[in-house]
């Protein structure tokens, strides 16, 4: 109550008390049903043992909007548990939305709301941020150190134990608020991965939605049979989830605030070329640094540009970019120079340093930079200026366009999201491709598998799964005579690998059963007589088979990708290095399904054997599109059959001869039949 | 004297003025000599075109200790350059030691001397640190915010054009100096690599030291030609500069800061386990995210402390690290837990979060916190306060016992540093060792070389030459014959490799002049013959000069050694994977020579292959002391052999019979003759 009177709440306040009286000057009524007007929202925060009876009486009176504030929900127990499922069907059956219950409650700055139903220390700062918080006492931290963090809030949510409304309902919304600039997420898990995406990626689209994801490191992966599966683990899900939606992830509070400042101010960048300006060649050098670490450009200042500069800095200036103005720059060399580097097609971001000297004042600085902004608003300037506190909090008074840091690196870290966003916004949409597959043979062959009892697939059933779905495998047949083998040889083209086939051998390189780099038919028939006679000697003809013939992949670049199972995110996709470097160098990345096309396009261009896709030491680029689509074939396949749990293809060859990626070994594993999806 | 006078100075000040009179209050006199008293320093702040004569004066009067803030020197141009070297030449004829010229200045605030000899914006804070920055703008940028940024100096130095002081100077003085109890420094570059190397390891032994080297990706490598050289360039020599001299390197300002001011307070850890006392979730979540991404501890809290909490913690609390005292603990449970949790012996640092509730005060909070840590000091404890600024502003006015930051991943980050500094000096000395090698037929090889105006020697020469330093290199020798063929073979052991030893074939391979896995005397023989048939057959005896027998190594682990030269630093080493992967993986790493045993033992530790050494997917481990061996065995090579320029053993094979690592391949630079050291 204190709250909303305090920050000057635009509506009407009913207090609601059974004693009803008087509550801080306004008359307090004993139920909402008692309140002759209508009621838009209502704020509970009475003992949980009265929600529900509360919640009745505002079904009755009509009210669709209610905040849950009052915990001993989910959180206490079993017994809270069930409280709270009794509460959101009753919640439901009203057609309701909830937020809550155990939350901090809402804010929302709009001028013709002002609504502040929380409980923080201090009155909310009006901005341009929607801001969703899992941790109710977090989000109280930072209501309370808005001001200090020069950032402001349009709209906040502690969503507690979200029962109805959470992340996803404030990115559904917020999507298309204009009011909320920029959405920002502190989430300790996901509740519903699917929805997210959808949601996410739509409204990312539109304005940056920024994510503190924790408990990264709380809970290891269950133990996992597969590479795919011993690479995985949920924060490598979220992480995929996170990029696959266009949401920033920061890592830190410190880095959430510096990348909110950022996009509350700055434009979105049209490339990625940043010129610095200023009077000391220290902070210089390491926003340069900063500049090309993270692989953004520094601007090739025009000629013209370094013309014009020159004709005022003095000698011992510097025109190349850094723009070092030297530290006798008066507050004419920052306007003329600010407005020369606005003006030069070649620099996209802007940072304009300033070390106290001489007597230049640093507020003076900041305003003459801020005129200048005003009046050309199309590119992204961010200042670095290294001074004492009392600037920032003179700042902390003023209407600013512009973000202020002390250090060169704050201010870039924030560049480099802005050229994030500009990245995504530019990446096509992509589509999830549909192909035509053989699904009713994976049907019958994991009918099969499971009246069997089985949850691992052979080798060959593995392979043939690939097979229906259209990825490139590795060609083979079983040849039961000399004559079968050449002629299977001959159709799959030599060179070709001979093994043995037989039900009762199983270590085939032990008995010499192996035969690599047959290369014509005449070595073939050679190599095949040669094999029956030393089988013949050794007593092994029982339980032959015949021979598998098998197209030898000649290639140097051993490739992996699989799919694993999170119990909460679903179907991981996997693709990197393979061979025996997989769990060395773990040069693998994750995306959930299903793919879109431009997933599967982004996955084989994060791994760092990407150059060896491309071709690296002479070799036969790889075939991206082929490779992409292997991804995509993968991922249709889980998505058709979820009870697909784990599967590997390692390793993918790629071939030294055309660049096709081939599977040349496979396992899949799918969940017992009793929890299959039905 | 503005400042001299402000700050206190508590010797006695002449200010020198040919018109003399009085300045500041202060008698003038015309020159040094004549002022009667003896003089300790003197600090010039007059004309470049002046200051020879000054210092001549000051000779002549017998100070000791100049501080030369004049800029026109250096920096300006040959013209400055040479009067700078005047002015140094002076300096070392008059046995004085000289800070800049072209510098800020120099700052000591010991209470007996508080000498304030800069010209920056504020008075300096008394604090423990000794600061050297190599940009005088920044330094004094940096004085201006010492107060905000909660930091206190002991001494500082603007180092200038560093003619004489520099940084090797402070690490060499302030090493003993008990008034400074850490060390940082802002480098742009090392003047002297070796001699910083000896002084910094010595001083980082006895007290942190901190630097923040900028100019990172200024100037890339010089084009290379070989695998070494391409991998190298100067911020990677700068690195393991670092690294090898125990100085922590920091990427940024706010990350210098951020560990000065755990430092300033925490004494060093004796491990890295780490306990982490919470009202609030998000944040405890976030912390332990932190100090397992670290690969730090999260303290294993004994089973006693644990019932002891639980006796006064509410249920809803978690006993378990992070401990949770929930939103409601008082300033007692503050209290308790933390007496609880620096008894517990498994706690070896201590993370204390306060989130502002219910009233509770930020200020009570970190005091109970403070006096527990000044009766306990033995423990690190950080303190993450996410409250106001002038929560901040009260403590920047208060002595102080603990570091406090806003967010969580701040104090992880410090208490990281703490972390890496036990390592540091728990990391033993390390001593450069000696090996009996064959010098004189390098000597000879190089002559030979040289004579030959080469600068690239031959496979065969380079192989000769790492024989000669004992580096195990594949076994090999030139055959004649047949049956001289066999005798080779046999005494190097099967399986072998031949190859024809023409000088008219240069690609042998071509011509099916390399055969691998010859497994037997009977099998070498029928090739033998089969590879002169075949070479008659084409006519391709002419130019033979026999066949080399060459040992096969059994490997599945190829890694790279080899040394590049930087034209400041000298030669680096290099160790890592090698093979196909060398150049897109860069699984490398580089420590300056000469390397000490601990050098060494930790390059082969710090690339990711080390698994492979170790032995993973069931091959043999790798003789981890051979391959140290190897590198010290190279770094000696290239001490006694400064004109080695490039250097690279290309495959470095482990082998899978036994683990040693072989040399296969190697190829060796040498700079001109004309350029060789004498």
């Amino acid at each position: 109550m204190k709250r909303l009177i305090e920050y000057g709440y635009k509506g009407k306040i009913y207090p609601i008390n059974p004693k009803d009286g008087e509550i801080a000057g306004l008359k307090a009524y004993p139920t909402v049903l008692d309140v002759a007007d209508p009621i838009d929202m209502a704020l509970i925060v009475i003992n949980a043992k009265h929600v529900l009876t509360a919640v009745d009486q505002c079904g009755q009176k009509g009210i669709k909007g209610i905040v849950v504030i009052s915990a001993g929900f989910k959180e206490t127990g079993p017994e809270g548990a069930a409280l709270e499922k009794q509460l959101l069907q009753k919640v439901q059956s009203y057609g309701m939305r909830m937020v809550g219950p155990n939350c901090l409650g809402v804010v929302n700055t709009d001028p013709t709301v002002k609504l502040d139903a929380c409980f923080a220390e201090s009155l909310p700062v009006r901005g341009g941020i929607g801001f969703v918080s899992q941790s109710g006492a977090l989000g109280g931290g930072i209501l309370n150190i808005l001001k200090d963090i020069s950032l402001g809030f349009a709209q906040f949510i502690s969503i507690g134990n979200q029962a109805d409304v959470n992340a996803d309902t404030a990115l559904e919304y917020w999507e298309n608020e204009d009011d909320v600039k920029q959405i920002l997420l502190y989430m300790e898990s996901i509740a519903d991965p699917r929805g997210f995406r959808t949601l996410a990626s739509k409204a990312s689209k539109k304005k940056p939605v920024l994510a503190l994801k924790s408990g990264r490191t709380a809970a290891g992966a269950s133990a996992a049979s597969s590479h795919t599966g011993s690479l995985a683990g949920a924060d490598k899900a979220a992480d995929a989830l996170l990029k696959q939606s266009g949401v920033i992830r920061e890592f830190s509070l410190g880095a959430l605030f510096n990348s909110a400042k950022v996009f509350s101010h700055c434009p979105i960048p049209k490339g990625d070329r940043v010129a610095v300006i200023t009077n000391s060649g220290g902070p210089g050098i390491m926003a340069t640094d900063a500049i090309c670490e993270y692989g953004m450009q520094m601007a090739p200042i025009t000629d013209e540009t370094k013309t014009y500069l020159r004709s005022y800095l003095p000698s011992a200036a510097s025109v190349k970019n850094p723009i070092d103005m030297i530290a006798s720059a008066p507050l004419e060399h920052y306007q003329k120079t600010l407005e020369a580097v606005i003006a030069d097609p070649h620099v996209d971001m802007i940072v304009v340093i300033y070390l106290p000297f001489l007597g230049l004042k640093d507020i003076d600085v900041a305003k003459a930079i801020m005129e200048i902004k005003a009046q050309h608003p199309q590119k992204p300037i961010v200042g670095v200026f290294m001074t004492k506190n009392d600037f920032f909090e003179k700042l902390s008074e003023m209407e600013v366009n512009i973000p202020f840091f002390m250090f060169s690196e704050q201010a870039v870290d924030g560049l480099n999201r802005l050229n994030q966003q500009r990245l995504w916004l530019e990446r096509p949409e992509g589509i999830v491709k549909e192909f035509s597959v053989d699904k009713d043979r994976v049907s019958a062959l994991f009918d099969k598998v499971g009246s069997e009892s089985r949850t691992q697939l052979t080798t060959a059933e593995s392979i043939a799964v690939l097979s229906a779905y259209g990825i490139r495998i590795c060609k083979d047949a079983n040849a039961s005579s000399e004559d079968e083998a050449v002629a299977i040889a001959d159709k799959i083209g030599y060179p070709v690998v001979m093994k043995i086939n037989s039900t009762k051998i199983s270590h085939k390189t032990d008995v010499g059963g192996v035969r690599v780099g047959i290369e014509s038919a005449e070595d073939l028939r050679t190599q095949y007589q040669d094999l029956m006679a030393k089988l013949k000697e050794k007593n092994l003809l029982e339980g032959l088979e015949g021979v598998i013939i098998q197209e030898m992949v000649p290639s140097s670049r051993e490739m992996v990708c699989g799919v694993a199972t999170d119990p909460q995110y679903g179907h991981m996709m996997m693709f990197g290095l393979g061979g025996v470097f997989v769990e060395t160098f773990k040069d693998v990345t994750f995306r959930l399904a299903p793919l879109t096309d431009q997933d599967a396009h982004d996955m084989i261009r994060s791994v760092k054997a990407f150059k060896l896709l491309e071709g690296a030491r002479g070799t036969i680029p790889a075939k991206l599109d082929q490779i992409e689509e292997t991804l995509e074939r993968l991922s249709q396949l889980v998505e058709d059959f979820p009870e697909v749990e784990e599967l590997d293809i390692n390793p993918l060859l790629i071939s030294d001869k055309d660049g096709e990626a081939v599977a040349v070994d496979a396992r899949i594993k799918i969940v017992p039949p009793k929890a299959s999806f039905l």
